[in-house]
């Protein structure tokens, strides 16, 4: 897919504007409406959110991989089959995952999604359910489903957006969005999202959820198209501990208000500057979710290249983003060159260990398969600063691959370990 | 090779008797020799150590399978093949790998079994170097090489063994062996075993290292089928923090001195009980260094059965026993069933969740797709013993496995982290 990518970026390049600011609720044909429920134990902490499209949006969406995968998500993946690519709605709590919770957890997410196309006057197939949080425990459906209903009401009426990103999150410290403008044939077009990432107290899940909205017309198919190769460059290279969530979701819908002709072909320019502002906002989310990962001190920056292919980039990058020794060796501000390399060997990419060079915070550590000659002192100096760069260079074909991660700190135990269920 | 290791113990159990204490050098035909030779900053720990053979050993091994590995593993690998399996002497160093040293690291490995075969009157392919420790700088050689001749000469003398599990430690810390007595058609057989694993201090590598030695009389093709296949059952079977190292070697050495007649087959009950025995060290060593894991506080033995096959069972394992959330869970004493769950899920193993039970500690958290009802505190409360048991059914086939790992604490983020360059 970064061929594809490249391709057509080398026959033009889609100009991509950042909006600073902007929000999902205001991206023509979205509204929004938050509340505190009562799921979460902290009163006042919202944990119900309710993103709504005027009309029937198209949409797409990619959900976990994990096997065991929680009730809203098997409810999702179907309805999103049933209405063909239509959503007129999507309904997220959170503070409770509603996974591992059996026949009464598929109860619990079918009567959100009926719930909520009650209150708007839409079907439940063209309403996607999402939930993170707790695992293990029934959902409070009471509380969720009065909340619900008010939040279809202040819909309809129009009333206060609410800080959407807010609402989706659990042990976040700050939320997460990302917004830009491109141009399709002229016309512009808003490519909007929020994310949440990370957080967690035992027994709770890391998961991610991530919801962008377009004002641009386009098929479900090309949506789709868009999605599926952009989530694979930015969410599926990112990672905090390698520990896939139950409830991953990321959904695009998109409102056709901007008034652009509609997008139905998966090439051509329109298709090009739709996929380029998509792949900027869902970039910026992935790497706002690693920079806020469990007691993270660092955020690296991870490139990739001179691989086999972009497949063993990808595997490279991601043995070295989980290895747990590379991890902590930033957090301690240490230029461990080995364990680097040593997780990329142990990668199951094919390279040269002899061809391969590394380069930490802009200085060369590691050349053509020797130690080079570097201040180890200056460069742990340098490793004090937020923001880290690791690139390593493998000489054994034109594969690249960037990868978003955070280091392992004590307080990533700390949050992990000493919280209790 | 689980099914191979089934049928031939369905069709006759050999009897194995563990032997107190028993170390390397008391197997008839071996000696060991020891020393501090300077490549340790601390003076007076031991640091080099050379075991040999008075005749030369049918011999086994298997190697890292890091792609980025290093010199000595290189170097034994071809003397192993050259000397068509024919050991006199293992050399090993610890606080230095001699890994990412480029072609003055190879050239050093040589030399190292050059002067031993020189020390020792035998030839170089007939020699297998070990290091363990720092990587990416260059071996200490005048001191290294002084102190080969020195450990030849006093075996040669009929010296003090001195004590070879610790020679071999970098970060460990206790020294691990194990020994046991089994009968090859009524003749006594020692098989005994040293390892050290996974101390590091930044930037050293967790290195395994084992050396297994028996006064059986064997041929090297049997012992390398029953090494390969104890191995991917134990050593295989166990994971501290993921990170493969460059380093790991693990040798068995047989020097004939039993009486038994020769085992040549890769089958009958010779062959059944030398399996056996060299199971049972290969098993106690492999938990040991699980248990010495940097900043462990639990030893955790984690079963997986019911997957549709062992690959699918170890694959499964593998992913929990990798989990930095089981990990820290663990770490925690929280019964936190739901992250065991999710980490089978994703690892690429198929099963159905809804046919799956948890069981931790023996109680049973999680039933047929349900939580189960459990006292929470009780369960934390079994979790503060320092063994831990965790057993996975997944309600998918005949597959099973085991594994050791240990849980993820401050201390290794301490060790990992703290530590510098």
């Amino acid at each position: 897919m970064v061929g594809e990518r490249k391709k057509i970026q080398a026959a033009q390049a889609p100009r991509i504007m950042e909006w600073p600011g902007g929000r999902v609720h205001e991206v023509a044909g979205f509204r929004t409406a938050c509340m505190y429920c009562g799921i979460k134990s902290q009163a006042g902490n919202p944990d119900l959110a309710l993103l709504a499209c005027e009309t029937p949006a198209a949409a797409a969406a990619v959900y976990t991989t994990n096997l065991v995968c929680a009730a809203p998500v098997v409810l999702s993946r179907a309805a999103l089959r049933k209405s063909k690519g239509r959503v007129r709605a999507v309904v997220i709590n959170s503070g409770n995952a509603n996974a591992c919770t059996g026949a009464q957890g598929e109860r619990d997410a079918g009567a959100m999604a009926r719930l909520t196309a009650k209150g708007l006057g839409c079907k439940p197939e063209q309403v996607q359910v999402c939930s993170t949080g707790v695992i293990g425990q029934p959902l409070p459906m009471k509380k969720v489903g009065d909340g619900i209903a008010e939040l279809a009401r202040h819909i309809k009426a129009g009333g206060e957006p609410g800080d959407f990103a807010r609402a989706i999150m659990t042990t976040d410290t700050v939320p997460k969005t990302a917004a830009c403008s491109i141009y399709l044939e002229g016309v512009r077009v808003r490519v909007t999202g929020a994310t949440k990432g990370a957080g967690m107290i035992a027994p709770r899940m890391a998961t991610t959820l991530g919801f962008i909205v377009t004002d641009a017309a386009a098929e479900p198919k090309v949506l789709q198209a868009a999605l599926s190769s952009v989530a694979a460059e930015t969410y599926n290279c990112m990672t905090i501990d390698g520990d896939t969530s139950t409830n991953d979701t990321l959904i695009l819908l998109a409102s056709g208000k901007a008034g652009n002709t509609p997008v139905q072909q998966i090439k051509g320019s329109p298709y090009a500057a739709l996929r380029a502002g998509l792949y900027w906002v869902c970039d910026s989310l992935a790497r706002q979710i690693a920079a806020d990962g469990e007691g993270a001190t660092h955020t690296i920056t991870l490139f990739v290249g001179g691989a086999r292919n972009n497949g063993a980039a990808v595997t490279a990058a991601r043995a070295i983003a989980e290895s747990p020794l590379v991890k902590t060796a930033i957090a301690g501000c240490d230029p461990n060159w080995g364990r680097i390399l040593a997780a990329a060997g142990r990668s199951g990419a094919i390279f040269d260990p002899a061809a391969s060079s590394l380069t930490v915070q802009g200085v060369e550590l590691f050349k053509a398969g020797t130690p080079a000659k570097f201040d180890a002192a200056e460069v742990s100096n340098k490793l004090k600063e937020r923001d880290v760069s690791i690139v390593l260079m493998l000489g054994a074909g034109p594969g690249r691959a960037k990868f978003y991660t955070c280091d392992l700190t004590k307080g990533y135990v700390e949050i992990n370990a000493d919280y209790h269920t």
